[in-house]
C-alpha cells in the first residue's frame, strides 16, 4: 500500500506544483502587461474656432502638448493658451500625464476658443520606476495616434507647456513638407541646439549632448509633415528618455538631405526651451470654520493643483491684520 | 630759533593735516553719492499703437515690467509681449538693471506694436553689495518718476517679465479708482497670497510671510490709479528687499477701507508667481574660423545674451555628423 501512496501523493504534488507554475507566470504576464499598458481616455475634443479669426486656408498646425499635474500646470496652459490665441489655423492636443479627465483642464482650455483635443494619457507604470523617467513619451503617442486618425493633412509640432514660442515660429513650419527643423535656444551647454548649414544643405548638428544620435535635436526643434506621417504607419516614439527625437525622426525614414531648415537657415531662434521652478503643492493647515472669502478662495486653488487643505496636518496658517497674526 | 622752526613746521603740519581730512571726507561724499547715485536714461519711447487695435476709450494700463540682462531676457521678453499684445490700451514701461541701453531690447519690444517706454535704470551700487539685493526697485523708481511726468490718468501695474498673467486681469484692474487687489498664485508656503474678505470689506491677509507688514502682499497683487498716485508726490518704493510694496502702499496714505477687491471678491486666481529656472549665460570655445550658419547663429545668440563665444577658453563645442564628432 505504501508505495502506492506515495506514488499518488508524488503525482498529486507534482500537479499543483506545475498548476502553481503555470498561474504564477499568467499571472507574472498580466502584470507585466498592465504595467506596460498604455491608457488613453479621450475627455474632449472642440473642433469649432470660436476667436472670430477668419479661415485662412493655410495648413492646420496639430500642436502637440504633453502636460501633466502639478502646482504650476494651470499657470503653464493658460500662458501658452494665451500664444496660441494669436495662432490662426491650429488645433491643440494637449495630453495629460493622469489616470482620468481632469475637470479643471478642459474648463481652462474652453476659454481660449481654439479647437482643441484634450487626452488623459497616463504613463505605464513600468516606465515611473525608471531611473530617467521618460516623461512625455505616452502623451506624444496618443497624440500621434489621434493625428492619424483625424488629420489627413496639416503639421505636427510638439511643444511643451512651459517652452517660449515666438509668432513667427508658426508661419515658420507651416509649409514644412516632409520634416522642418530650427534652433531652440537654452538648450544644453551651449544655450542652443541647431542643424548646421553650409551652403543650404545640413552638413551637421550643433548640440552639446550628441550621444550618438543621427539627430541631436530637441523635441521642440522639428515639425513633420502629416501626410508624411501618414506613409510612415509605424513610425513612433520610444520609451527611451533622450533618445525619444532621434528614435522617432529615425523611424520616418529621415535623410540629412530631407531636413527643410526654417528662421532664416537656422540663424535666429524663434522657440526656447524655458523651464519653470517647480515646487509640491503645499498642505494648507486649517483647524476653523472659514466664514470669509478664503474658504472660496482654497478651494479654488485646491481644484487648480496648486494646494491641498488639510484639518490636522500641514502648514500652519494664519490671517494677518495690521501686523498681528490670528491662527486658522 | 629753533622752536621758531618747530612752530612754523607744525603749522604747516597741522593745515595739511586739516586740508587733508577735508579732502577726505569730500572724496568719502563723492564716493557716497555715486554708490546711491539713481542713473536713468531713455531708451526709447514709442506712443503709437501699431497693432491695428481700435482705440476703446479704456483708462490706459501703464505695465511696468522690471527686468535685468540673464540668460533667458530674450525669452521672457518675447512671452510677455506676446500676452500683452492681446491687451488694449496699454503702455508697456520695460526698466532694464543695465548701465546703458540695450538695443536688443529696443529691436524686440518693437515687434509687438504695443506702445512703450524702454529705460535703464542700473540698480545704485551700493544696493549690489546688501546681503538681499534689492532688485528691481530702481527700475520701479524710474517707471513711476516717468508715468510722474507723463500720465495723468489711467492705472499702473508692476508686472514680472517672468510672471504669468491672464487676460483677465487686465479686465479686472482697469477701473481700479485708489488700489485695487487681487490674489496672487505661486507665493510663498500658501501657494497663494490674498487679502481675506468678510461681507466685502478687506479684514485681514493670508500670506504665510506677513513679516509685521501692513500689507503683506506681492508686487504683482495690487493696482494703483494714477491720479491717486499723483495725489501723493512723495509715494516712493524703497530700497528694503521684501518690503518693497508694504512701503509703497503706506506712502501712498492707504488704509484697508480704501482697497478695492477684484478677481470676484478675491477669490478667483488671475495671476501667478511663475519663475523661470535661471543658469549662466556659457562661454562657447570656438577655435577655428566658422564657414557656416553657425557663425550667424552665435551672433544672434551673443547678441541675445544668452552666450559669449571665445576662441581661447570656454565649453569646448563640436558638431556633430552621423555620430562623429568634430571639432570647432
Amino acid at each position: 500500500m505504501l508505495p502506492l501512496k506515495n506514488m499518488f501523493l508524488l503525482t498529486v504534488g507534482m500537479t499543483l506544483l506545475v498548476l502553481y507554475f503555470v498561474w504564477a507566470s499568467q499571472l507574472t504576464e498580466v502584470a507585466r502587461r498592465f504595467a506596460h499598458q498604455e491608457n488613453v481616455f479621450m475627455c474632449h475634443i472642440t473642433l469649432e474656432d470660436s476667436r472670430g479669426k477668419q479661415f485662412t486656408g493655410l495648413p492646420k498646425i496639430y500642436f502637440v502638448t504633453p502636460t501633466y499635474p502639478r502646482r504650476e500646470q494651470a499657470a503653464e496652459l493658460t500662458r501658452l493658451g494665451q500664444t496660441l490665441m494669436h495662432v490662426p489655423d491650429i488645433h491643440w492636443i494637449v495630453a495629460d500625464d493622469n489616470r482620468s479627465c481632469n475637470a479643471m483642464v478642459v474648463k481652462l482650455l474652453k476659454k481660449f476658443g481654439i479647437p482643441f483635443t484634450h487626452i488623459a494619457s497616463p504613463m505605464p507604470e513600468v516606465y515611473r520606476k525608471a531611473s530617467i523617467v521618460p516623461r512625455g513619451v505616452a502623451n506624444r503617442r496618443a497624440a500621434l495616434n489621434w493625428i492619424r486618425k483625424h488629420a489627413e493633412k496639416g503639421v505636427i509640432y510638439f511643444g511643451d507647456d512651459d517652452n517660449t514660442f515666438d509668432l513667427r515660429l508658426f508661419e515658420e513650419i507651416r509649409d514644412t513638407k516632409k520634416v522642418s527643423m530650427f534652433p531652440v535656444g537654452l538648450i544644453g551647454d551651449y544655450a542652443v541646439s541647431s542643424p548646421v548649414l553650409k551652403e543650404g544643405k545640413v552638413v551637421g548638428f550643433f548640440d552639446s549632448w550628441p550621444s550618438k544620435r543621427k539627430f541631436p535635436v530637441d523635441m521642440a526643434g522639428f515639425a513633420v509633415n502629416v501626410e508624411f506621417l501618414l506613409t510612415h504607419p509605424n513610425a513612433t516614439m520610444p520609451y527611451k528618455a533622450g533618445y525619444e527625437e532621434d528614435h522617432f525622426l529615425r523611424s520616418l525614414g529621415l535623410t540629412l538631405e530631407d531636413i527643410e531648415p526654417k528662421a532664416d537657415s537656422c540663424t535666429q531662434v524663434f522657440v526656447w526651451h524655458t523651464q519653470t521652478s517647480k515646487r509640491e503643492p503645499p498642505t494648507i493647515k486649517i483647524g476653523s470654520q472659514l466664514d470669509t472669502s478664503l474658504k472660496d478662495l482654497l478651494e479654488e486653488i485646491t481644484s487648480l493643483g496648486m494646494a491641498r487643505v488639510s484639518s490636522s496636518s500641514g502648514v500652519k496658517s494664519y490671517i494677518t491684520k495690521d501686523g498681528n497674526t490670528k491662527t486658522l
